[in-house]
């Protein structure tokens, strides 16, 4: 239970005396916009997403903590719901934490909340699910303020096609097409519950989404994912093409890598 | 009329004799997100979007221009509908004028559409209407992917209050109280046809965006009047000194000038 002292302030937390006894596990729900960092693992002599939340915990509440992560979201790409798992002893409450938090973080990492979280709770282990959201801008004219979230593809694009041929990826599949070559995990077979390619409306028709929900995802699997979709859209491959690549268990059968900007985590299950 | 070439190519247009006699006029509809420059109109030493856009339209065309504009933006103001008004007498199509100008500026402005305009165009003089939206993100934490397009208020705002204490300035009336100081214009005389604070829905009910019409704006008004009603929804002030401080003709009377990253030249009507 996280204490509540109504006399609490994280602004000096260091008046407060640590009981090493009170343990807690809590979970951050975290958003960041990935276009400046490295990733989000720390990395030597790397600006890192990590890097900047563990120096912000230190900075708040005096602990050097080594946190666990939902997703390890490669260079560029985004977060609106990355869920953070930490083991703290510390006495703020979560709300003088997450205010802390934000004072500290830079403007392109925000802590939308903290819970409390099960005993010795996990966020890479316990997940149950994590979607993904990829953004493309398909219009012959470039976007202005989506540039840096969106990828821009000016050739007309099929989105149902997309999505009727990207159904050949939901279930549960050896997905080593999809994972780039040279980080081969021991067991490349993952679960996809959907996979959803949806052209926006009215002032939104030039955004196409595509939003895939699976029980993990191998390293670059779902930008290599759309960049197979993508042609399939633009009418030089065939739908079909989508069953055959993922049949080949091979990188070299598959589409581009997608770029890092148009990604997001958006949320993940537990 | 502009001509329809089908061997015309953006890319060789010094291939084409120009014909002098051929002068028409063009109104641009261009996009930009003002955070990079400082304004809309020329300085020296400094970027502007007027210098980037002459830039590539002396790229494209071979010719050396001086445009008219609806709205000269202030530094760090952004446009969504721009208009420009040129005077040219170069033969490419306007579409491909746009893929060419498109190509040459850079990513953080775009032209939307070009179509052929009546004989002397002139965006500032003939403009009837122009639409200002102004975005503030309400909220305690801030806003990681808009932080560059709105101002972070967190302290809470009653959109409703603002909406109706902001009716005072709808109608014709002396502006004097929201022109920012060491920049009189002859006539502070302007009319707003519409004033509406609108807290968005759902997923937005972060967002609180006011929107004003009129048939001219004076310097630093749109921010002025945004810097008065938010006070008020604040509650700090009360409703009815709006109306106070457009009857004072001070600007010493009004409230903050709101922050440039939040304003967006939305529309201009003709």
């Amino acid at each position: 239970m996280p204490c509540k002292l109504p006399s609490c302030s994280w602004r000096k937390p260091q008046q407060y005396r640590v009981n090493r006894s009170s343990m807690r596990w809590l979970k951050l729900t975290v958003t960041y916009d990935g276009g400046g960092y490295a990733g989000w693992q720390v990395q030597p002599q790397e600006s890192t997403v990590q890097g900047v939340f563990e120096a912000a915990w230190r900075a708040i509440t005096q602990e050097t903590v080594r946190v666990t992560v939902a997703g390890r979201t490669d260079a560029g790409v985004h977060a609106l719901g990355q869920v953070v798992g930490v083991c703290t002893t510390n006495l703020l409450s979560n709300n003088e934490l997450r205010r802390g938090l934000n004072a500290k973080l830079p403007d392109d990492v925000a802590v939308l909340a903290i819970d409390d979280a099960p005993h010795q709770f996990h966020a890479t282990h316990d997940a149950i699910s994590k979607l993904y959201r990829y953004q493309i801008h398909n219009s012959r004219i470039p976007t202005v303020f989506d540039r840096y979230v969106t990828w821009h593809v000016p050739q007309p694009l099929d989105a149902e096609t997309m999505h009727r041929a990207g159904q050949a990826f939901v279930g549960r599949h050896d997905f080593s097409s999809f994972e780039t070559s040279g980080s081969p995990r021991p067991d490349p077979v993952r679960t996809l519950f959907r996979l959803d390619v949806t052209r926006g409306s009215a002032a939104l028709c030039e955004q196409i989404t595509i939003e895939v929900e699976g029980d993990g995802f191998l390293y670059n699997m779902m930008r290599s994912i759309v960049g197979t979709l993508v042609p399939i859209g633009q009418g030089s491959r065939p739908p079909e093409w989508a069953t055959a690549v993922l049949a080949a268990r091979d990188r070299r059968h598959a589409g581009q890598t997608a770029p890092p900007h148009g990604l997001f985590l958006v949320r993940v299950r537990y």
